[in-house]
């Protein structure tokens, strides 16, 4: 059984052999959800922690509940938005409180309505398991969708490095920090708190909450190769810009100490002194050219032996 | 109840009923500071460490009395400067000592005045809460205003990277350094000293401390949060002003590399050698300027190909 | 004994003399996984474990089984895949899981053939060890690898670095990030479950399990020193690049600081002022071409002392 | 009491009732050294570890003594030195070692004078808390001297920065190395012996020396704000340097890009083709001058939008 | 009593009073070395490491028998080389092994054979330590080496960076990775098994060994202060090299800021216009030659006044 709370404004009453789901969505009708709260015996601090959304993750063991505060990651144009999500689980309880309309509660009605047999009897702690499991698989696709921009990216460096790669670089950097923070403080409460929270579970589903665990580790790992991966990327950055920099300096000296000296050559020739015998001469100019050419060619012997180019 | 004892001199004798907070602004008459501490039998280690003002943030239990230390922030003409604040917790009695006035006990006095009954009820550590409360939410506020200076120097860097924005940046990541280093000890002393802090304090009163305690964990992640972004910041700066520079020598390349040959040329044929042919062709002119088009296309092309612009 | 289980069909019935190792090739035909995991009473999660191939290394402890899952490294084309390979050790039963065709089962077949009755005296864990031992030795084999490729590349650098040198430590610090990350969480489940694991061992056996671990805690500290040394060459290659932009800085100021007021000089001396005195002078031409030699001579010192070259 | 030990050669018998405090000046005399710690029972490797001047910071706690060893800076010329200071605290017994005379001293004798009823009431390990504080104060004032010190480079460097600066943040921060470390090791060794050495102390003394365990925590934060700080300096000396070069950059490329077409031009027209048109007609002198103003204003306008200046 | 075992070939039996030290050098003849150690039961993996000699540095505590691996550094020709020492400790019985001949053993005969009485009543374990000291004072004296080779590149950073400068940092850096990675794994062993090490030693001795421990972790703080300053010496061979390109800029830029706009002017009249009113002019060359004096003499003040010389 589940129930839109606030919008349907069916009060249900929990009953001692079902398991009771109520989703509420939307936290800004804060008094409804103290009401809801309060029937259920839920500490004022625990409610404010609901409709304050900018708590960290954390999970609480109250005398006679668990209490849950995790951010579901969404995606808009591109953004990653983190949205508060907690769970509260009460014996055959559980209560799940999301800012806006959460695409995950669809398929798992659906697969609660499929398998209703089994999960009545995996009691409610399953259903939590099940729910929790679904925003983990997100975090898994996230990691998977960064991965793929920084191998974007990173394709895009070795090409050519431009201003572009150096501002998805920063704004990816950012998003990364974010998303490890979060994996972290996920992963930090979990070793908190997990033996108390394991005492509360039924001994059959030990095992699936054991896994899931798994999977927080299994993501603060690869968030962490994500990061080590934009640190190398951004190296590579500053050594493509750095290398490229070296080349166009290569040209212009290149250019520079070939024309320079010759153009003083034909400077000097350009002078109008009465006295200068050379201009006489008839083989004058052909001899200068040949002058010219040889020092082109040892200037560019030169540069073959220093390797540049 | 409470009292600006320093400056109302009017000694206010304990009673076991009420709550006694007395409110100590200014250090500076630290005999008085003395007199008032001996009178509540408070160590002399303890008064020393209220009117030195360079004490750590930190947590001292002590057989009769709890003693806290922490900083203010306060926010002249854009500086943030740092004021020590203690408390004493003692029963019934809360001694506040405040190097200057402290905007947030004006607030803590009307909140009570609304509700001197549960304040009463609670008892007063709820008070001290109340008082520290207050302290660790002008954090967050600090907290929000560096990342919005982050943010305007970042928008500011993407732009166009200049001096104005590194003098901005080193001044955000002295005033972060200082704020996160004020953060870091205050978690780590309120993590060492939890267990006995916490078996003075009423036990209805617990949860609140234990949120307190939860805002100062997250306070400590969004310092680190600022932390990497200003890092992030810095790479950036340092990365654009490479860009740029590189762009500035792209210019100079490609002015030079077209130039200077041409120039070359030019320079060859103002030369007064007697017997240069080409200068009496009648097409001698025209020839050469089609030549040089033909250099500069030549050159642009290959600029073109190398992704100069 | 042994099988290749899912390939040869033949369903191999457990005996309580001999040990049996059933081998099981590629990891797609899940329900024939499912089928005999089953029949061992293996849990369903750690049968999801074991086709869904992307675990991080661990040692999981249950009632009647140990689990370990770990990484094959595998090298095709100078590029390194990682292949997950698990084990279930049962009693006298050992069941091994790779994704491919793993080489190192022959060689550790031939040597069971070989010394037939030494193995089935030492137990199966003993048949575990050869197992695990032979894989970590293959991680030493490429430690080492990854370290020729180190040196090959530092040697490159230290001649003249270029940008394939810069593909290469960039793709180098790619593979040892994900080697590193391999062997620590491998190093971290260890640490974690030695106790547990050790206490399932048959006492003559854990000498060489003390052994193996020994060898993971020496691969982490190589790959740590593999890390530090690819920081270090990555340093290198930037002072490297940069020093040799300062070479090249030094030419083109050097050729520019001589012959530009050189080429002013000679401009000089090619307008076409009607009264120019020193035009008409004898000895102007010689005198000129003189103070020039001087010029480039002064220059010459200066840039000795300014150790130019 | 108190006594130059190896200078004044007064052999003091050590009484039950006086606090007795041995001054040692200079550790070059291993033998007296050594008559005088047998005499008190020190232990053989203890007397070893006071003249060999190179140990480490620490506390030892032995059966009938406790050994402390420290460094104390001394500051000549700007420089500062480390010298190892050790207190052997034995009963009523203080026996401290200097390489040389130590100012400190001096400042103690006189409080005691003033004093000698209090200290006599404070037993010896107040004495060795009063010792002990004077040396961390030291280190308070070392501490603001180099913070000091950094202020004034950062002035330098963000006024204009050169060479002397760089020199200047070198030594400093070989400094900050060693006063950083040399205070970890200190607080490490608090730490590690904290509960053993205040077992030995005097109840009434304990809360003073918690009081000197605070400062030097307190100093270790002041050492890594100090690192930090200096790691920040650093960073904007190099982005300093940086932006200088481009402005540089920008100078040359401006001059450049304007004169060199400008240059062509001339050149072109001082070229001695017979048939140039354009050298004949009367106003072709000042078109080229016109054309010429024109490509330098465009030049200019691009440069603005450039922002180049 | 000690031998050469291996190359001696006397089977020396170990007698209940003496202590016995069996030092063998050269770990090739891996048969003798077993049959050596079988006599004494030393277990198979022990026998193993002995002969592999590429062990970290460990201890172990056998029921029987301790067993600790080092790494001795020899020089040879300014190159670190690393060499494995194992020594087994047994009751009376040291037996240590050697890759090559150890200097440090001759020293220790002599040592013994001054003072055999003095061993004889410390027992086996004085003698051990004695080994131990004379390896770990041999890290000091490398330590120290590396100190001065870095002081020595320091003195030639500072007066001119070259590229000889760069390749003796990398190979100082990569000397000084070995040696903090060697010197981090004997402190890790040393923290780790320091209580059951202790357990075997004979009372009297204890104080030795830990003034041993102590040394080594003093040696781990010299290696860090010797990569700190490493890490300091890279930044400031970077900064360096920095500082010469921009003072190389400067240079070029001035050139070309003060003569291309002169060798524009004089191009300009070098012109072949008819009509150039100023190239008739009496005074136009003198004028011009003004000009240029004034165009020179601002350049020079712009300079000044951006501090460029």
């Amino acid at each position: 059984k589940w129930g839109d709370y606030l919008k349907e404004e069916n009060s249900i009453i929990p009953n001692d052999e079902d398991i009771l789901w109520i989703n509420v969505t939307g936290l800004y009708e804060t008094n409804k959800i103290k009401k809801l709260c309060e029937k259920f015996e839920i500490d004022q601090l625990t409610i404010e922690d609901i409709y304050h959304t900018n708590q960290r993750n954390k999970i609480e063991i109250h005398d006679n509940y668990s209490f849950i505060v995790l951010k579901l990651i969404n995606k808009k144009e591109e953004i990653y938005t983190y949205e508060q999500f907690s769970v509260i689980y009460k014996d055959n309880l559980i209560i799940t409180f999301n800012e806006t309309e959460n695409k995950n509660h669809e398929t798992i009605k659906n697969q609660i309505e499929e398998n209703k047999k089994k999960i009545k009897e995996k009691k409610s702690d399953y259903l939590m398991y099940a729910i929790l499991d679904k925003i983990i698989d997100d975090y898994f696709i996230i990691n998977n969708e960064l991965t793929e921009k920084l191998e974007k990216i990173d394709e895009s460096v070795n090409m050519d490095p431009d201003q572009q790669d150096l501002i998805k670089i920063k704004s990816t950097k950012q998003e990364v920090i974010y998303f490890k923070k979060n994996i972290m403080t996920l992963k930090e409460t979990l070793m908190f708190n997990k033996d108390d929270f394991f005492k509360r579970l039924n001994k059959e589903n030990k095992e699936y909450y054991r896994d899931l665990f798994d999977h927080v580790y299994q993501l603060y790992e690869s968030a962490d190769i994500l990061n080590e991966t934009l640190t190398n990327l951004t190296e590579i950055y500053f050594s493509a810009i750095s290398y490229k920099m070296n080349e166009i300096m290569k040209v212009l000296t290149i250019i520079s100490t070939i024309f320079i000296p010759l153009s003083f050559l034909a400077g000097l020739y350009g002078m109008n002194f009465k006295n200068m015998p050379e201009l006489d001469w008839n083989f004058g100019y052909p001899l200068l050219i040949i002058i010219m050419l040889l020092i082109v060619l040892i200037m560019l012997l030169i540069f073959k032996k220093k390797k540049w180019f």
